[in-house]
């Protein structure tokens, strides 16, 4: 089923929100979800929220409409875990939400489209304040609004833990997907997008600071490069990915998709000196964190020439067994990406 | 992203399953997500699976393509959690994961449209059996193949619980969605499909027995009409709702969405011989069951003359304040439906 709380065609029945969700200002916010129940919840998040015109049936039914114009649609699916993706200590429901969000939409991003909706799958335990889950859809949409969609469905669940499903869908304007497969010997590898930050901030989070705000906000939310994708796909990219893991780490589905080397070459990053400051304070290379550190949804594509504006090249696609290199070598510097059941 | 171990235009490493993947015949069955890891599982449950002509990119990449013929997509999500929605010593895991990809199925043929894929995203306690995760998507891709479409992504994440969050896609082949706010006073209301079952075998599991089998099994996994969602578009229907948390809760969806009253007629149902028979063993009335239990996922419909062939009409749409009746009294035999949060 879709939210169903906004029902298609009757007047809405709850105001706007008029103050941040996540402030405990009134009776309302105090809420939990076992007071207002299922439908009650879903009638908080989803009343006052305008759909853009793709949304041809939003919320309130079994299921959404949503345009496909080209005739095919884009479309896939994140899951972050309260604990693993995210602690409410460190950011709050509102930064998951976007993060949620940008994640999804980064990916649609990274095959050449352009988003075109958000649906969600929200379980979470039944003390959960309504507040919370308001903020979690308020992030959600306000990220949403930067690529000018909306969250068109989702459901909701009782569960011992915060877990969010995201599943944004997209379209390619006519254009073909750019995949993981199409790199090429010859080709240039260029990466769009900040990488390194949100390594960092989870670095300076993890020591118990809570500073420097650019790093630990670009850890919070990420700031994927949205346009980028579509734009890459017109300038001829052969092959695309967004960096959720790290660099090392994508660029490896690329390699093996491809069957290709791809080869960075470290002289080509010009460390941030925010990130270079941070670095120093805890003792880490910040290219550690500019090659292998994941969540900041850069984009990296490889393209026959030399990139479109906003791209910067750092490195090469060359013949040989599938493998990602660094100034040639195998790169040393620790683990390369993030495996969720890893020991 | 989507499933990542399956990657266009390369070979496929892993064998098809050969044997049941809940058996632990070998010692592949006994792995772990936290032994082969993220990617080792992807791998293993996207290996040799056939992808239907719709699916113009499957997993592997960071977003399918599906086709969307008439320049639309149907979308929706629902989740299942362990321990609410279902429990692993009442189910296989397979017929978990065909339970939830029913769910959704359902949900896209109550618009009235066919589905065209699946999405899946999974989080999972690292200590879960590769073998449980592997069962869990012959589930989704057994249900999935009822209806001819495949699971195009998805995403895995370690959780403390099971939560399966499934969205799925569908086609309007033109037409217009049959929402839950078209119902008009004079149409006949009518449900195709078992109602009723899931409840009784969830009152014989919830008893500790294990049969009669027919209940247990329709417990365990529904089997929704199909077809007669875009055969009820087709026939004029002019509201539709699947039924999932119970016929007199799900109709009161369409009753406050099109603003009208949904009376129910009790003598129209015909109460199947082995209801009775579960209901005179619990010493519960079956009408009960028929009335208020969800997750058979049958349809109801409201038509503005007789039904077509395979509904069965069961009452009447009146004009009055948005309600449901049954014999055109308010029904009090007990709780209605489902909140996943009331107290």
């Amino acid at each position: 089923m879709t939210w169903q709380g906004r029902r298609p065609n009757v007047p809405e029945e709850a105001p706007l929100p008029t103050s941040s969700p996540d402030a405990e200002s009134d009776d309302t916010a105090r809420d939990t979800l076992a007071g207002v129940g299922e439908f009650g919840l879903i009638t908080r998040v989803t009343a006052g929220r305008a759909q853009p015109p793709g949304t041809l049936l939003g919320p309130g039914d079994d299921a959404a409409v949503v345009a496909a114009p080209d005739g095919r649609v884009v479309a896939c699916t994140d899951v972050l875990v309260e604990g693993v993706h995210f602690r409410l200590d460190w950011s709050t429901s509102e930064q998951v939400g976007r993060k949620a969000a940008a994640a999804n939409l980064a990916d649609v991003a990274a095959m050449g489209a352009v988003p075109t909706a958000l649906l969600v799958g929200l379980a979470c335990p039944p003390d959960t304040p309504v507040a919370t889950c308001e903020a979690l859809a308020n992030g959600l949409w306000s990220e949403a609004a930067v690529v000018g969609v909306g969250v068109v469905g989702g459901d909701v669940a009782s569960a011992t833990q915060l877990v969010l499903s995201v599943t944004a869908l997209g379209s390619l304007e006519g254009r073909e997907p750019v995949t993981r497969a199409g790199a090429r010997p010859g080709d240039v590898l260029a990466v769009c997008g900040r990488i390194g930050w949100s390594a960092a901030g989870l670095a300076v989070l993890g020591r118990g600071f809570r500073s420097p705000v650019a790093v630990v906000g670009a850890h919070r939310v990420p700031e994927p490069p949205y346009a980028a994708g579509p734009q890459a796909a017109l300038a001829g990219a052969t092959a695309m990915i967004d960096i959720s893991d790290g660099l090392l780490a994508d660029l490896g589905h690329v390699a093996r998709a491809s069957g290709v080397v791809v080869d960075v070459r470290s002289a080509a990053f010009e460390v941030p000196a925010r990130l270079a400051d941070v670095g120093r304070a805890l003792g880490v290379d910040p290219l550690h964190w500019l090659l292998t550190g994941g969540e900041d949804h850069a984009l990296a594509a490889t393209f026959p020439g030399a990139p479109p504006e906003g791209w910067t090249p750092v490195g090469a696609v060359r013949e040989g067994a599938a493998q990602v290199l660094v100034d040639g070598r195998v790169y040393d510097g620790g683990p390369t990406g993030w495996d969720h059941f890893a020991r």
